[in-house]
């Protein structure tokens, strides 16, 4: 499933390119107060925790991953405010946060809900969860061919075979919600792409998008999920959305939610809310 | 081709929930100056007339429409400083003007580009051209269903019948510089509705998107595109996405161009760029 870890070179060229080009669409409006303590749960190669950390260059950052090869990957950064630990998030002792981070992990979970439940008793009262998430049904572009969705559909199909969702942006609200998350918002971030982008042109629609699903090559032709001429026509076809009269539409969903913990709970334990 | 035109009292009023659930959104970033003449190019009932012209008080507006029954819904509405005209685009007598407007038009051409060359030709030197166009293909939601789908793809597959394309913004960008526009700048306005968004579920899924695709029912069954089961089964599921921990997205694409004249064009012809 080397297709959902991001472990090898390419792939954390890939997730690296991807930060760089999206780093403001998506983290623009994050940032955490000096001594806040926060959680990034799943971090992997590191790519987001980058960003993550040097917006916030004050607050404390425990990122885990249970893949040592993915901190491997990421100990090679320059994270001054980061510490790496490899960590599942169901096993590792308990600890109390004041923030959660959470981005491109609850697509590979079988149950996403649980993941968020279990982050909630690892909050502080008041503290607060973001998470962010893609979603590949949201990807449309123009010229539009049958051959590019059902390459993209490879990669929706191996994830749900691996037990994730890789449309799970769109759901992102209701599953926070029912993880007990209160004040929960969510907001859409769509990547727009046509030929007065250059730099997105390449940094996201070939670097990105149509390099994440030619990544899905190998394992799809060997499950017979597609034939190899039918799958490299489909690529051919993403490749023709980067021309100068194309245009590429995707969008990532980021949500926010609120560790609200009732009168009651509190009396005694002198937690305040807000930072 | 009623579900086109927008003549009826249900689509008059159809229109008027989207444009007033809307009106930020499309038009937020739109006014004219004191005193510019503005052709609004299809104005139909006049559904974004209204709120054109109330952004703009003190810009001149004339409105067109083929139609005599819309303009007789339009005649019936407060708009002092707008001159509705029955017209046809390309047989009206040539008028100069210093900026055009163009929303939910184009969608239903057999030949867009024509069309804006056309306008083209009605822009003084240095004239912009705004488009607003939807993408039917833009809309995804949760839950997802395969019916739901098949309902949306009626009314795709009428108004292809009808030569037009209901997935048309994707293409704005070619489409608008296509027709010799500059400096086209293209901006998607994604409508994401959830359960924390109770105006947009009842002003946008139900009664905008929703009563939208409800429309066709009568045409898609008379041509056997569906069977009324189905279809129906479509439209309860699209009413299902409106529930508490339902999610729907849409988006709307707005082009701005530039009339923009060679030099050796202008000699001793005294225009002047910009406003």
């Amino acid at each position: 499933m080397s297709y959902v870890h991001g472990y090898d070179d390419r792939e954390s060229e890939r997730l690296h390119d991807q930060a760089g080009a999206l780093v403001e669409l998506l983290h623009g409006d994050t940032s955490y107060p000096a001594g806040a303590r926060v959680l990034e749960a799943g971090c992997g190669v590191g790519a987001q925790t980058v960003t993550l950390s040097a917006r916030s260059p004050k607050a404390r950052f425990t990122s885990i991953d249970v893949s040592a090869e993915s901190l491997a990957v990421a100990r090679g950064r320059e994270l001054p405010n980061v510490e790496l630990r490899q960590a599942d998030l169901f096993t590792m002792p308990h600890e109390t946060f004041d923030h959660v981070f959470v981005c491109f992990v609850l697509e590979h979970l079988p149950d996403p809900v649980a993941a968020l439940a279990r982050l909630k008793t690892m909050l502080r009262p008041g503290g607060t969860i973001t998470v962010i998430e893609g979603d590949h049904g949201s990807a449309y572009f123009h010229p539009e061919t049958a051959a590019a969705h059902e390459a993209i559909q490879c990669l929706v199909a191996l994830q749900a075979a691996a037990g994730g969702d890789s449309l799970i942006g769109r759901r992102l609200y209701p599953l926070v919600r029912d993880a007990g998350f209160e004040d929960v918002r969510v907001s859409p971030r769509m990547v727009y792409v046509d030929g007065s982008r250059p730099d997105l042109i390449d940094g996201f629609t070939r670097r990105t998008f149509t390099a994440m699903i030619e990544g899905v090559r190998e394992p799809a032709l060997a499950r017979g999920m597609i034939g190899a001429e039918r799958f490299d026509a489909g690529i051919a076809d993403l490749h023709r959305t980067a021309a100068d009269d194309g245009t590429f539409s995707y969008t990532f969903f980021k949500a926010v939610g609120t560790n609200v913990v009732e009168a009651d709970d509190l009396a005694g334990s002198g937690a305040s809310f807000g930072d």
